[in-house]
């Protein structure tokens, strides 16, 4: 704080402040807040309704009840000078604050600790190392499965019994089996589509295990494909490898992106690749962190993000290959390790 | 707005948004707007990632990519004077507009549209009274099941086959089984718990309905339970009585979480009664608007939400008893029906 010229820092976002000081609830609509001042005061401010939390040198808890005015508390903890806001609170929350605090000088330095969380300890790689493992195997008996031709919506079920029978505690993120034309949708709702032979179908699935997320996408092919279909599925295959290639630490994030982008467009379906090529994960699928063509920031080692480049072409088919990779000193650890030859479903 | 003093409205809601328009995708960190201004011209704002949108007379559609920096012409588009930010905007995307329009005024006037959306249509009633009606037999089902004494997470799994099959797109909300000491906290998390003689269940459940929430809870008890148990039972199912009977339109409704909390209080169990009598809900399980003894806005006919007392003894058990009401000319409809009377199931 002290370092980017920040008085206070209102952290509100669950997973940092379970990041901080491993108190973690879900407060739903309700006010949770981590408070740090440079007064060297901190505060943890917490609804009654919710589990109680240590206490200790390092922080007080704050307890209030529905209806109490704790905005008005908080507006006195804080100290002058600026204060940073969550970037994922509640905008009602700040513009009462500031109808309270005339003088707060309100900024995001969310970032400060994006960072700190972007940058895997040891212990949490090993955790997510482990996490993407199962979630191979998970994936591999998917595709095993694919050959009896359910619906997406049964193979989502099949899903979370897979999960949960390898120690997840739930998905990751609702995962996605796309069948022919759904698959050209990036965020396609798993619905009760049947597949047609010759369908690439994209599977992008990921769990919660010991905390932490794992997010993958593997595109096979139930049944013999089109050779256009072919054709896309090598193009985005070496997509993704050139995105692994381009990783190592001290590059710009733009660089990753583009590398992989640029087999893409130099193969003409540059219009079709249609998202950044990848996200930063950890507590979350989606962490703060984007690998994008617009973000010049540099890799640093320990950070874990996803590179999952895909060609979707409206109404036909949709591509997408996605592998974790942890920074390492010289390049990168690729997380997944399921086969990315195409797969071709023997349909009968 | 007029009414309201109020130039533009940015409503980020993304029920709000289908409320207003049709048009509803879950954006996830993206940024999605509809933005209507006093210059009677009206914008949805879209990432290209997600579905189209219908354009008309009414509205133009805005595309944008990722990195692309649209809320430059966001703050274009705004006319000057008062802005009402959506309550639930993240406050990183209204800190990035305060940054680029200096003469930003927000406010939070949300409850323009919520005040709207709270007051139910004759159809939307209809498909509420239908989904409580489901809710009621699904709960029946449950309540049927119990006897076998499976762990509270076998039974949220069989919920999700019992909404599944009775036509609802799944969980309003995260149900809870809470066995005993676990029912004594009103957010309790389902685990791996069987339950112990005696001990009360708390069954909170609620499925999503074309399009809608229903919410109801019912305590049960897993044989047969202490007199201090049932004593209590019974002072929390007056509560609930008393709730309803206060409901009818133009009263506060502080007065209606009053008149259960009196039936609480009077009983000595004042201080175990940790939450607010109600909330509101219709296409969110959580909308809205607050039974509670702070809220002193009036009640409107067409308003439904819960009636939802409940008593939680720390390490020992919980009840609660609810339902959900609507508001009409003369007092209120009850949307649940499933019995009040102590149910103890018999354990063999």
């Amino acid at each position: 704080m002290n370092k980017h010229d920040i008085n206070n820092m209102i952290i509100t976002d669950t997973y940092s402040i379970r990041y901080l000081i491993g108190y973690y609830t879900q407060p739903g609509e309700r006010l949770l807040a981590f408070i740090a001042t440079a007064a060297d005061k901190h505060y943890l401010v917490l609804n009654n309704l919710f589990p109680r939390a240590d206490e200790n040198d390092a922080y007080s808890v704050i307890y209030y009840h529905d209806g109490e005015a704790i905005m008005e508390q908080i507006a006195e903890i804080l100290t002058d000078g600026v204060t940073s806001i969550d970037k994922v609170w509640p905008s009602h929350f700040l513009l009462e604050l500031m109808g309270i605090k005339k003088d707060l000088q309100p900024v995001n330095a969310s970032y400060i600790l994006d960072d700190i969380r972007a940058i895997k300890s040891d212990g949490e790689i090993d955790i997510m190392r482990e996490a993407s493992l199962l979630n191979d195997q998970v994936m591999e008996k998917l595709i095993d499965s694919l050959t009896t031709g359910k619906t997406e919506a049964e193979y989502a079920e099949e899903l979370a019994r897979y999960y949960k029978e390898s120690g997840h505690s739930g998905f990751a993120f609702e995962p996605i089996v796309g069948y022919g034309p759904n698959g050209a949708d990036p965020h396609h709702t798993t619905d009760d589509s049947l597949p047609n032979v010759g369908d690439p179908v994209v599977l992008d699935i990921g769990g919660m295990y010991k905390g932490y997320a794992s997010d993958m996408t593997r595109t096979v092919f139930y049944g013999e494909p089109s050779e256009e279909a072919m054709e896309v599925y090598d193009i985005v295959r070496q997509a993704n490898l050139a995105g692994i290639a381009a990783v190592k630490p001290g590059v710009p994030l733009s660089s990753i992106d583009l590398a992989a982008r640029k087999v893409i467009n130099d193969a003409g379906y540059g219009e079709y690749f249609t998202h950044r090529l990848g996200h930063f994960i950890g507590q979350e699928a989606h962490e703060a962190g984007d690998v994008s063509q617009y973000n010049d920031e540099l890799t640093k080692v320990g950070q874990v993000f996803s590179i999952e480049p895909g060609v979707y072409l409206p109404g036909k088919f949709g591509v997408r290959i996605e592998d974790l990779v942890v920074v390492t000193e010289d390049g990168c650890e690729v997380l997944n390790h399921v086969t990315k030859e195409p797969l071709i479903i023997e349909v009968n």
